[in-house]
């Protein structure tokens, strides 16, 4: 039998490795540049490197070029890179949640009327926002291998 | 400087990894043995072994022995794991959305309403249901190293 086909692992295959995600955040955090990316970070700069090239061909970055000579690049967010903004702050906030030690306040992103933001779960047919105990899970695949 | 201190960064720590990802994925699913999780994800055994054992470690998955002899257990979500799916059906969501060839159809989580289930962002000040592109990053961290 092969692998179950499924659009997280597809989404895993581009975004789904920690200095990804941790790339991710600074960028969202307003640092575009590697050797900041680096520092704020801590990946091995070898490690980043590759995994900044496979977020700018997965089309999560794109590049913006500042300086010619020598010439050095900066890292932008795309359309589809902004709208992994829900999963990240899923993440953040479960790890707020859940981890021991994890820190409170350095992930607040903050709406236009002023107010926190945070990530939920609404039904898109009846509009109501429910908690993840609400959710139904699928049938398919529960009578599989089990 | 030492790396930025981030919720995100702490929940990577326990599920920061595609196959961790997976397993998860599988186990929403009701696959709750190890069989069944290696073959739905095609993880390699010794590495999903491994992750099992972060998953449960974290707090995010609870073994329930389902034999004596030989020894086997399921694995189960906790509470702490249940949580994590508006973070997952985001990630789904965008890859449906972004990678291209992503299977559509296989991931539909539904509503007690009957409805189909979606991640979105809501503001939990206004409670106004938001598009990521309205997200308001926060300052802290743009002036470091960008």
């Amino acid at each position: 039998m092969n692998p179950r086909e499924c659009s997280l692992a597809s989404a895993l295959n581009v975004i789904g490795e920690k200095w990804s995600l941790l790339a991710l955040r600074e960028v969202f955090y307003g640092v575009h540049r590697f050797d900041g990316i680096v520092r704020n970070t801590g990946a091995p700069r070898d490690v980043l490197a590759t995994r900044l090239r496979t977020l700018v061909d997965g089309g999560v970055l794109r590049r913006v070029r500042y300086s010619e000579r020598p010439p050095r690049d900066e890292y932008h967010l795309t359309q589809a890179g902004l709208e992994l903004a829900p999963a990240m702050l899923g993440l953040m906030r479960w790890g707020m949640r859940w981890v021991e030690d994890a820190p409170v306040s350095a992930t607040v992103f903050t709406h236009s009327c002023g107010g926190q933001l945070d990530a939920g779960i609404v039904c898109t047919s009846c509009g109501e926002d429910v908690g993840s105990g609400e959710v139904e899970l699928p049938d398919t695949g529960t009578a599989q291998g089990s």
